[in-house]
């Protein structure tokens, strides 16, 4: 059993908690039995190896989260890397033929594609394990989820079935209807679409040769610019005749905006924060080291991190988007796939961040020819690399590195260091890599 | 004439942007003319610049404000410096001491004592002016500004006039009433007691000798700390005879509390902000170089600093002392005679600060017994005196300094550093000063 988790969005309606580098898939808000918080990736991710402990899990998404999910799941999941954004069938055919071609998956077995950000519980998974049964059903090509309507929501795909059992043939798909609209489809049983589809890797492989000419991985990834922009719904689901929608009845969550995610948090404050006895309804998440003090807020939200501050009625917050849109604010934190940094000072001609190297990892060998930089180490052990110079670093060491200069730092424990970057034209471009011989 | 300003508080009813070292009285959240923004001390020093252009003004404030306002105001300021916090007649007694000891004022001059905080107009300082020469008028000991009430506070003590002219003889002080009782005094034509004193420099001076023993300015400051805890209503107005109320009908607003400070603020919003259209009464004052953005939110106020995140309801925002008394925070921003500081980071064993200084000013020569020391210069030129040792420094250039070691930094132009400090000790105590041969 193959579990395809698309991890796509670069979402800001979490904004300041997501934004043009952090997904919102990437924020920690959910509360751990230990106390500790997780994302909505770990937290799927552990629900997966827990309720489908024998699945293969890969991940497919574009190379600006490849960091962010090694940090937050580790090396041992298997990540297939669009070159670039091109909706969902791209994405999807991608990730089969990566499945054939480099993990060596036999066609006949299942594949289940589910997005990385519904909030469910284990039943949801124990549907999914089911479904690529069900996908792999002679007389099925393609079988989907389609979870029970609570309320006529005007944000979802339905899903009209043919009849009202547990699984059903499909009789149409409706696009997202009006709110009276959506209650004549939930009282004929329509379904929303989760966007969960099963089936068998053959029969993606097939369609991918079908609608692009060619379905190796290798030439999929060297023409993936090209190929058209089409949802997977668009692509094959509306146009299959054999295909299976089985009804969901669980919880399902989507968590897209400030009001829905708030709904899901276990408590109603993270990270510092002090409310007043008149506060009602309120949901305060402070990823920064101040305190916020909140007095007399119903009906609210209030987001900190090192990007802004959100303060809005909860309604209100699902059109923050245009708003988001207006602020060009430089990214202040990124989780990388060797630690993180955090800008904490911005000058006109200097910038400090404080890094963070996870144990055992290191930066790339890189050079900058516009800024100098001076390292100052916090904490930590490791050595750093300077024109082909090794040393040992220890907290209180000063590494100062000019423009043109080669130099990496590699963390033997957990490694914290204050990076002054000091020039007119400091940019995220000015950066060439080179190969390290170690 | 001489002005005496009394700078006391160091409240935390403006939290985050007062606090135990930053008095509301030093946030800069006034609109001036060319477009800059100005605090309730450059205002008031500004308006009797230029409304009572020959006085003499003395600022009466602890000594943990004495940075904040040669910061503010400059080196030109008489500031009589309280050793300890005694309550308004010793520090009244003080400053009139200083005056005739130390500033060689003659015992006839007049005086006028006035809170630094009231929001007012320039005819509130020619009120002060006329108060002055009131309080030389041969029948008059003490004269006091009677503010006109615009509603039944219960904020405020109140003066009851024996008649309802312009000036006029004192029937009674009365505490801060309840509000029936404040309509009562307001049917009778009382005034809310501003807390503004004119007096001949003579008549203090006789009042101090008389109620504590002395009334030279250096026994005084010897004997501060004995002194007892009483305000100047207490122990001088409320027992005078010869005293005459002014009424004042202009502009006078108590900036106390977010409620009614936002209430002069000129614009929504100071800093980064973003409101969308559903937000009304809503007041943002962001001092962090990140955007808030905020969405429908109502009769609200939205103050972010270095310290902490404040959201509030307007009327709740009275109400926010006790629970800012529980933020154990540390100091992150503080306005210094020799320029500015703020924290950018903090860890077990470390912490970093950016450190602006003015130019012509440098820190005091110091050395520290259990942290080092690494200075980063961002921009400006100085030099440096490292254990008797000068060097010039430019951007760029770092300086190590390891525990024990003298050191100091002189701005030539305004200098800008990072400065790390390692150590798992890190105190503001830890600090030892040296005199430094120049």
């Amino acid at each position: 059993m193959n579990i395809i988790l698309l991890s796509g969005g670069s979402g800001k309606r979490l904004w300041p908690l997501s934004n043009d580098i952090r997904s919102k898939q990437f924020i920690k808000i959910f509360k751990r039995e230990d106390g500790t918080y997780e994302s909505m990736v770990q937290r799927i991710y552990r629900q997966i190896r827990k309720a489908v402990p024998g699945a293969t899990v890969t991940i497919a998404t574009s190379k600006t989260q490849v960091s962010a999910i090694r940090n937050q799941l580790g090396d041992g999941v298997n990540i297939c890397v669009e070159p670039c954004r091109r909706d969902t069938f791209p994405a999807i055919a991608l990730a089969a033929a990566y499945l054939r071609d480099v993990k060596g998956v036999a066609l006949e077995e299942p594949a289940v594609v589910c997005p990385v950000d519904p909030y469910v519980d284990e039943e949801y998974f124990e549907a999914i394990a089911r479904l690529g049964a069900l996908a792999s059903a002679e007389d099925v090509n393609l079988a989907l989820i389609g979870i029970e309507p609570t309320y006529p929501s005007e944000k979802y795909g339905y899903i009209i079935p043919r009849e009202q059992g547990a699984t059903s043939a499909v009789e149409a798909f409706k696009e997202k209807p009006d709110k009276d609209l959506a209650r004549e489809y939930i009282a004929k049983g329509a379904l929303w679409n989760g966007g969960v589809f099963g089936f068998q890797l053959q029969y993606i492989c097939e369609k991918t040769q079908e609608l692009t000419g060619f379905s190796a991985y290798e030439d999929l990834l060297q023409q993936y610019e090209s190929l058209t922009k089409i949802s997977f719904d668009y692509a094959v689901a509306e146009k299959e005749e054999r295909i299976q929608a089985m009804r969901f009845q669980g919880k399902w969550k989507d968590l897209g905006t400030w009001n829905t995610l708030t709904e899901a948090m276990d408590e109603q404050t993270l990270g510092q924060a002090l409310c007043n006895e008149t506060c009602e309804n309120l949901h305060v998440i402070n990823e920064l080291n101040v305190p916020i003090v909140c007095m007399g807020m119903k009906n609210a939200v209030v987001a900190a991190s090192a990007e802004g501050i959100l303060v809005s009625d909860k309604e209100q917050s699902s059109y923050i988007k245009p708003y988001v849109d207006q602020i060009d604010q430089q990214v202040m934190f990124a989780e990388k796939s060797w630690g993180s940094f955090q800008v904490v000072d911005v000058e006109e001609a200097s910038m400090t961040i404080k890094i963070t190297l996870n144990p055992g990892h290191g930066m790339n060998y890189h050079s900058h020819e516009r800024r100098d930089e001076v390292w100052t180490i916090l904490s930590g052990r490791g050595k750093t690399v300077v024109d082909g110079m090794e040393q040992p670093v220890h907290p209180g060491d000063v590494i100062t590195i000019e423009a043109g200069c080669r130099h990496t730092i590699i963390a033997e424990t957990e490694l914290k260091i204050i990076e002054v970057q000091l020039g007119r034209e400091i940019s995220v471009h000015d950066k060439k890599k080179y190969k390290l011989d170690r």
